[in-house]
C-alpha cells in the first residue's frame, strides 16, 4: 500500500488520539496533499514545527497500530467481505424462490455495516 | 452491561495501549478479581499506588473508548452478526441443493473471522 494511502487511513483509525492541531497538520499534509510551506502559512506555524509535527504524528500512528492492529483487522476484514459478498452474489444468481432472495438481501446489507 | 464485565472488555480493546504495570494491576483487579491488599502483595507495591494505578487507568480506558468507540462498534458487530447467522441458518435449514449448502457454511465459517 501507498505510505500515503496508509497515513490516511490510520488518521482515520487513530486520528481521535491526536490533539486537534495534530490531526488538522496532519490532515493538511496527507490528505490535502499541501506543501510544509503552504500548511505553514495557513497555520500560522513556522515550517520547522510543522514540520516536526508531521514528523513525530506519523511515528505516533504508527505505534498506535503497533499496539491495536486496527488498520490490519480492517484490511483483513475488508478481503472476508469481499469473499462473502460474491458467494452471497453468486446464490442471489442461482435462486428463484422470492422469500430466499430477500433473506440473502438481508443478508448482503447487514454485512455492509459490519 | 455490569461494569467489571464492560472494564474487561475495555481492557481487551486498549490494554495494549497502557504500560505492562498497569495492565497486570488491571487485569489481576478486573480479571482475576483479586482485592487491592492482594494485588498490593503480589506486585510488591503499596495498596495506596494499585489503589492510584486502578483509579487512573479505569479512567484512561473510558477515554480512549469515548475517541474510538472500539467496545462500541463491536458490540453493534456482535449483534449483526447473531441477525445473520439466525439468517443463514434459516437458509440452511430450509435448502436441499448440497452445492448451496456448502456456500453457506462457508459463509458462516467466514462470518466468524470478521
Amino acid at each position: 500500500m501507498e505510505e500515503r494511502v496508509q497515513i490516511s487511513l490510520l488518521l482515520d483509525f487513530y486520528g481521535n488520539l491526536l490533539t486537534e492541531k495534530q490531526r488538522d497538520i496532519m490532515d493538511l499534509y496527507y490528505n490535502d496533499d499541501l506543501s510544509l510551506a503552504e500548511i505553514s502559512n495557513i497555520t500560522n506555524t513556522s515550517r520547522q514545527a510543522i514540520h516536526d509535527i508531521t514528523k513525530r504524528c506519523h511515528k505516533l500512528l504508527f505505534q498506535y497500530e503497533e499496539k491495536l492492529f486496527l488498520l490490519e483487522k480492517y484490511l483483513q476484514r475488508k478481503k472476508i467481505i469481499g469473499r462473502l459478498n460474491e458467494n452471497i452474489d453468486m446464490l442471489i444468481n442461482n435462486t428463484i424462490d422470492e422469500d430466499k432472495k430477500e433473506i440473502l438481501n438481508k443478508i448482503k446489507r447487514d454485512i455492509e455495516y459490519i
